[in-house]
């Protein structure tokens, strides 16, 4: 498959793009999956009361590091809930088009979707989540006992996915940004999620955790775990968070 | 072009991946393109000199949105050292194989380089720079007059390419990833400039700068503008800084 990754680049050209679907008059696609009545909804405590501690800027930035092993305290559903503010939280809705959120994306097409591997928050039962990010709340995708040790193998059996206290799994749903930018989207669906990752790297040393990214995954084996066909939906970015 | 970003996310699925070049013993590209005798050398004041205001993390995430209208107030050399040091600066070289940054990459590969078209920075002359990570330095890339413009056409003709203080124009160099990860390091190329971007954005507001980030460029016209082949290495992110 060697040219694979030039051939990419080299077809994304701007001056190769057709006329965009949205250009075309296609009706643009939905803000985010939305809950889809697949599962239970949990409510998360509101960011704006959520305390956290004040961190210098310059302090997060400078310490940072990826950290992989993690103590056996949980992560409280308010820290889990702030987390997910930083990294994709919305903070106004645009006439119904548009969101804005904490972190930048292209277009403001904010083509990501969260899943919450959920293995030691406090309030939470163990299962996988999914982030639904206007409302601010979570939606039961799969509590089945076995999700972590999927996931877990879909992530060439890196441990620190089961003993993190939540992997963050963020896939792309690619029509979101394609509506508006075609294939050349597809370099900013992988630049959203560095965005996002950073944020989460970042937020993560005001509630005392640390942070290892991953992008070493089996997409044939990560998709179906999570439930998404790795085409409309496929797996971007993983990172596992967890108490120093 | 349609279905490239398919066939880009398909044939970089971990298991196609080919024997890496580091696996079958092919000997490790540099850490950095380095000064390579092209131009004058700037130093840069020391980071650990430099103080900057405190911000609070969590207000920088919460305030962050893209500005692409700047004042006139030039940035200082300082400002933009302290900038460079937040995007890619080097902590520690570890056994002269490897940088620890302040932001995260793929296996720490580290592919990117940053270049600086400075419009309006105090203490420096207009032109195009390259930043020397490990030197934490800059070198002389283009002084013609004409460069600013040959960046703005590069970027669809945007402004405030050229209304901004400064523009970082980051490239990879894929070679330097691809060693270890072969193609799939495509995707990591776009996900580390994701990183480095937002912490523009975050530390800009230490500087009382705004950030507009731009993936919408041309190329053919940006990668000839600044110097560079395209293939080797190619424009992967841009971002605009300027005073508030």
């Amino acid at each position: 498959m060697s040219g694979t990754g030039k051939e990419f680049m080299e077809k994304t050209q701007y001056r190769y793009l057709d006329i965009s679907d949205q250009s075309a008059g296609y009706p643009q696609p939905a803000l985010e999956l939305g809950d889809n009545n697949t599962g239970k909804i949990i409510d998360l405590p509101q960011p704006k009361e959520i305390q956290v501690r004040d961190i210098d800027l310059r302090q997060a930035i400078e310490k940072r590091t990826s950290i992989r092993n993690y103590s056996s305290e949980p992560l409280s559903i308010e820290e889990l809930s702030y987390l997910l503010w930083c990294t994709q939280g919305v903070k106004e809705v645009v006439r119904n088009v548009v969101t804005f959120r904490t972190v930048p994306s292209a277009g403001a097409r904010h083509a990501l979707e969260t899943y919450i591997l959920a293995n030691n928050v406090k309030g939470l039962e163990k299962g996988l989540y999914r982030f639904l990010p206007i409302e601010h709340k979570l939606v039961e995708i799969d509590m089945e006992k076995n999700i972590a040790d999927k996931i877990k193998r879909g992530c060439l059996d890196q441990a620190f996915v089961k003993t993190s206290a939540a992997t963050f799994i963020w896939t792309a749903v690619p029509y979101r940004m394609e509506w508006r930018y075609g294939q050349r989207g597809y370099r900013y669906l992988h630049l959203d999620a560095g965005h996002t990752c950073q944020n989460l790297y970042l937020s993560a040393e005001s509630v005392g955790c640390g942070v290892c990214a991953i992008a070493a995954f089996l997409d044939e084996e990560i998709n179906p775990a999570i439930g998404v066909d790795g085409e409309n939906e496929f797996v971007i970015y993983v990172a596992t968070v967890g108490k120093k």
